[in-house]
């Protein structure tokens, strides 16, 4: 069961609550994000809504009032403390042609339990190195963007193909980003990510794994990764707001170092799990 | 006013009709085409239908039964007889996780009354390449999908640069298409416009104009084309189904040829127009 929130109030899921002209639902012209809670709170939420609002500004969209409240709002009425929250903002329903700031942009918040799998930590995951490739010269690099076709169909590659996760190179070849998530590697004890520059979306994760890893004094590396670094790598992991950092111990069907999560990839989960009970702790 | 139609029924376009969490909103996980009617049919109309359901099965999406009857409904509801239509064709509802087909698509289809400026023909228009480029590598490269970011953000690159279309390269630097259109240059006599390897949306009029071109006796080139052939084109025209081919006179500030649309893009403009009416003459 998921709670529903849309422009103002609490909805039923199965009742009609978008105009069929929605610039969100005809052309994909918004944006969103996917948070979760941990004890009833929204881990890193500034930072979602930071994000948000900087996307939103890219696109001339106004940035609405009160995101934050109807997040929370939403959150509460769902009844779960650790769960998956969602805020998806669309330009709202056509009228005017063009791109010009609309003053009736669409808000949804949808929130509803969730707890990630225990054998994705235990054992890791599959990734495969898939054929479609991250756009770095797109015009919408970087915006986590309604239309999230492309990261469905890598991961649908990914599936075909016996794995869990894609991997995705740019158009350049670089190791750019998972599916849904952003990718790290260490090699000869170094930890390296894709730089904004590759296409990426650059991840709230993303950034608090970056920040952990020098408090922790390891050496980071964030320029454009070349593909032939997935085969040195001794330890792969990828990140998201959800899954948070998950091991992947087979490459392309090959284990990646000794085919278990690794020792820089545990410490840094255990110093991000640590990080998202200081969250879940009501200030 | 815009006739709207949803899941099988005429709908007020000003009253929810949506699903909060249909996956079109969601995640832009559909397609839809676009298409023009002129004396109150259809042109193309198998074509555009036959090109959405070859799309569908990429996307391992059921096609509804009933698409054809749906456009025609919406367009006599309309009571317009020169229009614009749209067919959107949504996974629905949210439901399970992953990627399974699901049996309850969201299609909806809307018709409004359509008329090009005629300054378009008569002066031609102005282009600019865009730094925004094509991704012929990306997994949904050829699918007319619901998320319409990029082409809409190319589109705003191109008006901020003082122009009214933008031409976007391919990641590798070929010309590839317009920002909500398909590109043709003539070079030294020969008609060139980029192949689908390029990354491009194949258009319903792209491929009417290649038909009218071999018809006429030009030689047509469809392989990737450098950049350079756009400062050698003698005349260059965009193509789309509600515009037609409209001529490209200006090119980032300078006049395409003699700064006149050209005569093979007038031939051949004229030639679309001729199978527009036959379309339009009830049979």
């Amino acid at each position: 069961m998921t709670t529903v929130w849309v422009n103002g109030r609490l909805v039923d899921p199965d009742r009609p609550a978008l105009l069929p002209l929605d610039r969100g639902f005809t052309l994909g012209d918004g944006l969103f994000e996917t948070m979760r809670a941990y004890g009833g709170r929204i881990f890193r939420l500034q930072e979602h809504l930071a994000r948000l609002e900087a996307g939103l500004l890219r696109l001339k969209l106004p940035v609405p009032a009160g995101l934050k409240d109807a997040v929370l709002e939403t959150l509460a009425a769902s009844g779960h403390r650790d769960a998956m929250v969602r805020l998806t903002v669309s330009r709202g329903p056509d009228g005017e042609d063009g791109l010009e700031a609309t003053s009736h942009p669409t808000v949804v918040v949808s929130a509803k339990a969730y707890a990630p799998d225990p054998r994705w930590y235990e054992d890791g995951i599959r990734a495969a190195v898939v054929s479609a490739r991250v756009n770095e010269f797109a015009a919408t690099a970087g915006l986590k963007q309604i239309g999230y076709l492309e990261p469905l169909r890598a991961q649908a590659e990914a599936k075909a193909a016996g794995a869990d996760e894609a991997i995705r190179l740019d158009t350049q070849g670089h190791v750019a980003e998972g599916g849904m998530s952003n990718v790290f590697l260490v090699v000869e004890g170094v930890l390296r990510t894709a730089p904004a520059s590759c296409g990426i979306l650059p991840g709230i994760t993303r950034a608090a794994v970056l920040e952990l890893a020098g408090d922790q004094g390891l050496e980071v590396f964030t320029a454009p990764i070349p593909p032939s670094a997935l085969e040195r790598a001794s330890e792969i992991f990828i990140t998201s707001s959800l899954r948070e950092l998950v091991p992947v111990t087979r490459l392309n069907g090959r284990p990646v170092g000794d085919g278990r999560p690794g020792p820089i990839t545990l410490r840094l989960l255990a110093a991000y799990r640590a990080l998202t009970r200081e969250t879940g702790t009501p200030s």
